[in-house]
């Protein structure tokens, strides 16, 4: 039986990242790989195949070159059972043994089998498999009528895309009272929301799927205050649930969200078996509480953390959490999220207050192009640690989060950020004396001072 | 005579900015800004006239409207003299008491009287005077043949935009091996220079004029190697000289650059006397020596400073120096610095090493309009520290070099920055997995290992 010094399960954003990371810097070890399909696709980029990509999936492969050109190995097979005993592991064609092994099963779409007729014929899922999302693309272009269910970003970008081709009507239908409320708070939603509908998207908030049903080769939604929506196609997008099913067989223990559980440096509850990405948990950076978060950014996160200390502890910095930092562009609008709102924070008793600048991505305005750009802080009422920011705006919103997520995790409190220095150039930014992250700052300080 | 809490002198990005600031912190005090001109330019849009703007001078006037509306009092005129005994200053017209006195009075292009002819009838700068580009605009607008003297970013961003127009006839004259080298290494200087190639404009490299002179209504430049250019226009970009002939006289220390003295709370060697933006002192923020670095985003971060202490000290915070951050746009391609290049570093004995990585603005890149981005990182070779970074890519990276600028400013070492968090996203950022700064990071580290 061939032994390796690492195995990794899974070949998402995660499990690349830690493959790639682990062959660059251990030259000498033995490297596996082992993923279910062939080819994978880059998770974030899956809604634009449907729009910007012209539904060219093979424009959405990630490759996984640079792996093996540094000596690492492939295969692509489903892993049936693992003896942590003996540091075995079994495909359904072949056994290795480990010295280490990393899970790096990712998640899969939320099936809502609590939604009569959710198994409808005309229901699909932004699953991250190629050969699923290379079944679906003739589907999607196809189809005239489209219900989005589920307004988190994955949902609303998939409905942006889609309205690309503007031929196609398409609905999004969220439960709660806006879309993207888990990241923003409520006038930031409605930016969102409003940028959607002047792209001629319907966004039906406080709507509840309770029924589908067949209407000829369409698909009749029924809706709990019994309005219906007949449409071709419905795309649930109602998040991701971790893959675990592996990882709970050989009793590792999972959390609350049946992610896998790891301490800061991602061992699981089996020390030679780490854990990153989708399927492992995640602890909030600002509350340390155990929370459902999925991003492809914390994952690779993860995978650095892990691989610089898989063996041995080399760097002091452990995982302290994820900061939820991440940025989504609807109707060519950016929002962006990092840790959290005031209406979290209120709901997990931390004390804060926030404060709010709109500015430009420009200067002078009369510039051509010019975004307005407004930045809403989430500041700490003690010592005045900046703990959240909602940014809307123009394209380099995309960035602007990286400023104040590089504050964040600095654990820099507002004092230190305001006078910090900031590049601004005309065509690039705001103004020097008028920088919207530095003026929400400031705003910040004359709260406290009144 | 009237007294005023504040007063003070110059109204530019410097000025202007502590002056809203204050009006805005401090309700009760009274604030006087005198300003030679009534209307300001928006310094470093000066360029854009020439070209996006479409010679509309109005549309680069900088309002000063937020200070008058929060109780501000403004005069347009000279001041003529200070007197720091009585705490008096007068100008042509009035007389006024001060308590506090803020010197902000900028910087003037250098005029090369060392050239033969500098004062030839077609020399003109980019002097951040409102009257005098409203004078320059139409000349330039008229001219056909332009020749830039300087390759810094100003005569860069100037002959890019003249260039706008392709009837013109552009060069750029440099001295030096290549334009920006002050900032960039020798390859990010030569992606500058090719940037501007591609847009016609002639870049002359170890060029160095001699003299000029008058053909007919043109100006003839003669260089050092007897090669000769005839043009209709001569724009010398060669940098600013502080305007500090008042503090001389009044007595002020002034440093080898003829820059105001000021301890790191930005107070001169006056007590009652501060001095913010280019006519005040700067300190290298990574080797403490006093250096010659005018940008408005210092500017910007001066002001901030000395209001939050004016009335007595209230940050913790002082002026820890300049990082010298900034970024430029050279026909769509951006260019972003902040600290030390390995070359200055060479220069001024600081142990470094460097990392390159060559990553993309978004993912996969077969998405349209994808830029190619370059991420150089000059670190110190004992605590790791990173203390410089160049970025060459999309619009994106006028944002992300203030991403590593912050994590300079919070004194971050590459294994800190190296497992932060960064939001990624299709079309706005790499992926998560290539995001270059976290990439060029990572070679960091390779480098140390090996």
């Amino acid at each position: 039986m061939e032994k390796y010094d690492v195995i990794i399960v899974g070949g998402g954003v995660a499990g690349l990242s830690a493959a790639v990371t682990l062959v660059k810097k251990h030259k000498n070890k033995k490297v596996l790989m082992i993923r279910e399909e062939e080819k994978e696709l880059v998770p974030c980029g899956i809604p634009y195949v449907f729009g910007k990509l012209g539904y060219d999936v093979s424009k959405e492969v990630k490759p996984h070159q640079a792996f093996l050109t540094n000596g690492g190995e492939f295969l692509a097979d489903t892993v049936i059972s693992i003896d942590r005993e003996k540091k075995e592991i079994k495909t359904s064609s072949k056994s290795f043994a480990y010295d280490k092994l990393i899970l790096a099963t990712g998640s899969s779409p939320l099936v809502p089998k609590f939604i009569k007729g959710y198994d409808n014929k005309n229901v699909y899922y932004i699953k991250k498999s190629h050969d699923y999302i290379k079944k679906l693309a003739p589907i999607v272009k196809k189809a005239n009528k489209i219900a989005v269910i589920g307004g988190g970003f994955i949902g609303l970008e998939t409905a942006d895309e889609i309205a690309e081709d503007k031929s196609k009507e398409v609905s999004v239908v969220e439960m709660q009272e806006n879309c993207l409320s888990q990241a923003f708070s409520k006038s930031f939603c409605e930016k969102a929301e409003k940028a959607l509908e002047k792209k001629n998207i319907k966004i039906l908030n406080n709507t509840k799927l309770s029924t589908l049903e067949d209407a000829g080769d369409q698909t009749k939604l029924i809706f709990s205050d019994d309005t219906t929506l007949v449409v071709d196609l419905v795309i649930f997008a109602l998040g991701y649930t971790p893959n675990t099913e592996l990882a709970k067989e050989i009793g590792l223990e999972l959390d609350r969200f049946k992610a896998i559980k790891t301490d800061s440096f991602m061992h699981t509850t089996d020390y030679n078996i780490s854990a990153i990405g989708d399927c492992a948990q995640k602890v909030d950076f600002i509350t340390g509480k155990n929370i459902n978060a999925m991003l492809a950014s914390v994952a690779g996160a993860e995978s650095r953390l892990l691989v610089e200390n898989i063996f041995g502890i080399k760097t002091r910095r452990n995982c302290l959490g994820t900061i939820r930092i991440f940025s989504t562009s609807l109707n060519n609008e950016v929002f962006a999220s990092v840790g959290i709102t005031k209406e979290e924070a209120d709901r997990e008793n931390v004390k804060v207050f926030t404060s709010e600048f709109m500015g430009a991505d420009k200067h002078p305005e009369t510039l051509p192009n010019t975004s307005k750009v407004t930045v809403k802080l989430t500041i700490m009422q003690d010592a005045f640690h900046i703990i959240g920011a909602e940014i809307h705006g123009g394209v380099s919103v995309g960035e602007m989060i990286n400023v104040v997520g590089t504050a964040i995790q600095a654990k820099l409190n507002i004092y230190d950020f305001y006078t910090f220095q900031i590049a601004s150039q005309p065509l690039l930014t705001g103004g020097p004396t008028v920088y919207p992250i530095i003026k929400a700052l400031e705003g910040a300080i004359r709260k406290i001072e009144e």
